[in-house]
């Protein structure tokens, strides 16, 4: 066979498969409980609407979904889209101009990458930050710029401190900078109201722009919503995405890229126009009515107070069999599906990987969400798949796991 | 509003919305006949089938189709593919491993892109090809060489000799060529079986890899069916793209890569992973049971009685109503959607858009299709979506206008 590698481009050169896939293969054994997943519970689905809602509209539209759209997306799914945006956001002004549907949020962080990268341009993301966005950037080659978090989300200080040092030295300051302000993905922290007015007035004195990922907003099992990045941005420096895969099902594939900055959205639209024409009329116009029927409110409803339970429970159960020792903390996440465990900074969560899958429980290595190779004691457990019952019996074998590991001193660890 | 638009990346800035878009805008009036879309006929969409196979698979597969699935795509729609290739590539050995679903060609082309080009690195592509590819392809700022066509398909020993000529004065070789062998979109010409053995025998001895892309290739009405580029490839050359737009339905936004060399397969995987993380489990799901329950040969079967007196009847009108000038000719397909029109060198396609539209019948300016900036006096016509009634009358004032404006000097043309 031809050995093509050789004439791959340089981004194509840098993709390497990711460890965490190859890790996941390790948990496909008969008896494991993985918290590694970041999978909506299927019992959330709502199969019969769905069912009911596609039949009915195959008979009322079904040539129109079934032919090409336009790349903007469906009319009809964006009108939804701007009634549900204003009740969370009731003094943005947006019109369909402002909104661009895609094949969910990861396709929002792929041309948001092609729209600002060039190769060795410089971006900003935190420590640590969804894998698949430092994996869409990464595909235009660009330099990450970390910038760590505390309990209150990115430090906006610290975002501030490097572009001043940065502009000092001459070097380009990022193009971006990208958020997960609610319930982020891996830490399951939010941004407080505060960082998040101190991130736009960054944006606004030093000309950047800021990337609003929201998958989890409207999962918050406790406290209070804080408003949106997109609510906070007078003067157009934020383009935000939002998907439906965490509150509707995740197999349709269907989010929305959004800005009161429309010229972002008609650069985007181009850009996707190239990337895969339109998204399916199909799937869009299922989520279309779905949303139109109010069903939406009423599921995420279902969604919050079921996934209360098993946060709940994991807090739980993580207080109850967790050894004490120096450093082992974790987050208390108010929403979403993800918490994260930091071990005593001498031991090694890539290296107890193993030791736990033997143990038959499986977690994300947290190095995996780290741009800069850091966070080797940390790991994302996610508590949104697992049943109760999983949740009580995986928590205590990682517990054991932990435990039995804690007094090994690093070198014979491995 | 901040003006972000000098933080566009390099490609972004090179990418612009499509002339033809804004073109086919001045088509939304009412009364024009459009021969300028590239639609299948909506009344060949098989809604009642999908509308039972989706209520019957959301009963029995419904938490599946629902979620996240593997980027690689839905391993049942993938044996289904395998089926169904086998039927045109009898001989080729595939697996799973040499396929992955995408979201229609379109993404093929895009992460094709990414795969080979570096900003500046050489393609090579017909002269005309498909716009949407040259817009996939431009995204990655690559330099364009175009290839002429006959009525047997691009020119294959003009390909090597302009190779050949690179070669002598150090310049670097295109990293792939970029063919639509069966039905040509937009010329609506084949490829000879002489044509493509020599151009597996070109990237044999210049290790260049070869695009199929072969979204027309069932919608034959006339003669026999060539064999595909992907068969005749022994040594993993050729990736090939499929689609089910035109035999199915486009709504569903499903197509596949494939390929003898899994090495190609395996890097576009993990492009996709990072482009969009999977294409929708759910839309895969209904094409897999399609296929399945047969519906998809007794669709192709429908379709191609459906195209084929639409095709006769253009080219009938063609005849009738064209008038009789030097240089005037039309291809004339057996198969696909589109058929090319060459206008006397002097007279000009584009100019001649506005005054067609006055006269209420649209076509798509051929120079479009032209990497190379020229084919002003060419322009693509689309029978498949128009009825017969307007196929007819449509020609009619097509042959009007181009008889009009045919004695008119090119200076007073505009």
């Amino acid at each position: 066979m031809f050995n093509p590698e050789i004439f791959y481009s340089e981004s194509a050169k840098s993709m390497k498969a990711s460890v965490i896939r190859e890790l996941l293969k390790l948990t496909r054994k008969p008896g494991i409980i993985s918290f590694a997943g970041g999978l909506p519970a299927p019992e959330t689905f709502p199969a019969e609407k769905i069912k009911e809602i596609t039949s009915s509209l195959i008979e009322t539209k079904g040539s129109l979904m079934m032919q090409y759209g336009p790349t903007e997306g469906d009319p009809d799914l964006k009108e939804q889209i701007l009634d549900y945006l204003k009740e969370d956001n009731p003094d943005v002004e947006l019109t369909q101009d402002n909104i661009l549907v895609t094949t969910a949020s990861q396709q929002g962080l792929d041309i948001i990458g092609k729209l600002f990268i060039n190769p060795g341009d410089s971006i900003m993301v935190g420590l640590p930050s969804y894998l698949g966005a430092l994996q869409a950037f990464n595909a235009y080659r660009c330099e990450f710029i970390g910038a760590p978090l505390d309990d209150n989300g990115i430090l906006t200080d610290e975002i501030e401190k490097i572009i001043k040092e940065r502009k000092k030295n001459n070097l380009s300051i990022p193009k971006f900078i990208y958020v997960i302000p609610d319930f982020q993905n891996p830490a399951g922290i939010c941004m407080s109201l505060e960082r998040r007015k101190a991130l736009i007035k960054i944006a606004e004195t030093y000309n950047i722009t800021i990337i609003e990922d929201s998958p989890y907003k409207e999962l918050r099992y406790e406290g209070k919503s804080i408003p949106s990045i997109l609510s906070l941005d007078k003067n157009g420096h934020v383009i935000s995405l939002f998907t439906f895969s965490k509150t509707m099902l995740p197999g349709l594939r269907l989010g929305w890229a959004v800005s009161r900055n429309t010229s972002y959205i008609q650069k985007l639209t181009i850009i996707k126009q190239a990337v895969d024409l339109c998204t399916p009329p199909f799937t869009q116009a299922i989520a279309a009515e779905f949303l139109k029927r109010g069903f939406l409110k009423s599921q995420i409803k279902n969604n919050v107070a079921f996934y209360k339970q098993k946060q709940k429970a994991m807090l739980e159960v993580l207080d109850k069999y967790m050894p004490k020792l120096e450093g082992l903390k974790w987050t208390k996440p108010e929403g979403g599906m993800f918490l994260w465990l930091t071990l005593p900074e001498h031991m090694n969560a890539d290296e107890l990987f193993v030791k736990a899958v033997d143990e038959k429980v499986a977690y994300v290595i947290g190095s995996a969400f780290y741009c800069n190779g850091k966070g080797q004691n940390t790991m994302r457990i996610n508590f949104s798949y697992p049943t109760l019952a999983e949740i009580e019996e995986g928590i205590k074998r990682l517990a054991n796991v932990i435990e039995k590991n804690a007094g090994q001193p690093k070198e014979r660890s491995k």
